[in-house]
């Protein structure tokens, strides 16, 4: 018995547990604690827009689900899923132990959202969403609120290129900013698809922690907005640093992908506001990051290249902005910074 | 009451109908004929493979999964679906009518293919085909045939070029060659998508007619089997004619596409020895066309552009086989051609 939120849940110790991709019945994931309380800050926002009708798609133990309904309100109705009959049956019995309205469902999530419609469902399968992600326009309302994890970070930043081009369509790179490519190409093809179904897309939180990427964003039928999302879908690319379009002759292009914001700051602004403090932590990054759409640099990456120690981040941003460049931190790794100038001006500030 | 086949169909008389995109309940087009009659020669050619269970999965009047059953062989299941409760009226009517056994339904497509298995699915929607194709592979056996109708000429053929991007994840182009450019984005986007699922997608049957594309093939799952179709996912540019692959400098580029076979010899060889007079004319072009994947050219656009007469097309094809290249008629078009000739060489031709 685990208690998380205002949650108690039973779950099964799987002792053949190896890692993020392993399936197993009714598994319970300390690791994305942090993101179950942000999902909590993210309902409740969503809330307050009218959301009522919430689906935890694939629940496995159901505490999502369970979270919700305890955390958000009375009014709201909750939806519980998984195709798993073992699932279904820990959800039944954690939903009875506290004590909350739910329908649980044992269905193929294609199938449920096929005929039943939402305000908010969170997609967060074992391994990727990819093949999920065309379903979930058939669930949700004009208007709707999504959450995706992604559990194959390895394969969104190019450990595994070929994979990422069928899964994703689209091209990753094995360099410095790899993982904000990796989650920039996830977010490029929610939109990509999302348009395929006249919808668009618009993310309000993308981040990367542990071994996952996780995005909350809204949607909204419509040519016109798909066609305004997908104005936001495009290319990086090196040439002695980061840019973003089309090159000539670039050897290292990443894409389709996400070049536009990858937070909202109305939401962020709620999480500044947490009294979690590692949620309170990451977002001032995520607030200070968006400034900035180019890729992360990695100064232990530059360092090694041009064979000098590591500069203190905090001076060499400060050595940036000074010099006139806008420059920030980033949520993605501790020696990771974001910066508009020029491979060659960065170095100098070394 | 109409007779097609073996079938006899009630139909209803839409004085409103204005076009290919229009939505009408149970509404029968004549100018599917052909097509219809294709089908039941694939579907004869699929059952020698071994597929019994076929799925017709917007069947308006019915007539595709009467025709099935009626000639194809008894020992076959049909369903018969449609969205719409009027047609569903219909549908049990004409079957009633032609004395089969059929499981006829009243679903969403995507509802009934992520619940129930075929070995055969024919997807005829109006309109396009591309928000209901991610579905498809939710309905199919690890083996599995299916066909695909697109009424969205224009858009694959580059009139409407921001719809097809949205809509196909790729950029047609509007010039000649168009219609080949078209039907091979919507057949990259078929294999892109089943490489999503793990599918592989391999085409027997690729055609443009009248308002319409229609592609028949197989599919298969397996992570290396989807690779290698995979591998025919490419890009065509135009730089002094049709090229392959990627161009530094062309403007003109459109792709992702099909660069591989657009049909199976085994299967056209089928429809060469039909008794259909059209069907045979037909056939004879698609196993001559199908030697060069470049586009075709159009005599009429060539002639125009160096202001001279248009040759006749048998005599400019007997020039450039004379001169060592591969050259061949298309079903596209009359005046149209297939070369592998550089477009100068094709010009001192004319």
């Amino acid at each position: 018995m685990i208690e998380e939120g205002k949650a108690k849940i039973f779950t099964v110790i799987n002792k053949d547990y190896k890692g993020p991709g392993k399936k197993s019945a009714g598994f319970y994931n300390p690791t994305w604690h942090l993101d179950r309380d942000i999902q909590i800050l993210f309902c409740r926002h969503i809330y307050q827009q009218g959301a009522r009708k919430f689906l935890d798609g694939m629940a496995a133990t159901g505490i999502r689900g369970i979270r919700i309904k305890k955390e958000i309100s009375k009014d709201i109705s909750i939806d519980i899923n998984d195709v798993s009959k073992k699932s279904y049956e820990i959800i039944l019995k954690n939903v009875k132990e506290n004590g909350i309205e739910a329908t649980i469902l044992n269905e193929k999530f294609c199938n449920l959202v096929s005929r039943k419609k939402y305000d908010y469902i969170d997609l967060d399968p074992y391994g990727s969403p990819s093949p999920y992600i065309p379903c979930i326009f058939e669930g949700l309302k004009k208007k709707g609120f999504i959450s995706i994890s992604a559990t194959d970070v390895a394969t969104l930043s190019g450990v595994f290129k070929k994979t990422c081009m069928r899964r994703y369509l689209a091209n990753p790179l094995k360099m410095q900013g790899a993982k904000e490519i990796g989650l920039r190409i996830l977010l490029g093809y929610i939109a990509r698809i999302a348009g395929i179904f006249d919808y668009s897309f618009k993310p309000m939180l993308s981040y990367h922690y542990a071994h996952y990427f996780r995005v909350y964003g809204s949607i909204e039928k419509g040519v016109k907005k798909a066609e305004k999302s997908l104005a936001c879908v495009g290319q990086f690319y090196w040439e002695n640093g980061w840019k973003i379009g089309k090159s000539l002759n670039a050897k290292k292009i990443a894409g389709p992908l996400w070049t536009g914001k990858l937070h909202d700051k109305n939401f962020i602004k709620i999480l500044e506001s947490s009294e979690n403090k590692k949620i309170k932590e990451m977002a001032k990054k995520f607030m200070e990051e968006d400034a900035i759409s180019l890729p992360y640099y990695e100064s232990g990456k530059i360092a090694k290249e041009i064979k000098t120690r590591q500069p203190s981040l905090d001076k060499l941003i400060e050595k940036l902005r000074r010099h006139g460049w806008e420059a920030a931190r980033t949520h993605f790794a501790g020696n990771a910074f974001k910066t508009n100038a020029g491979y060659d001006e960065i170095k100098s500030y070394f």
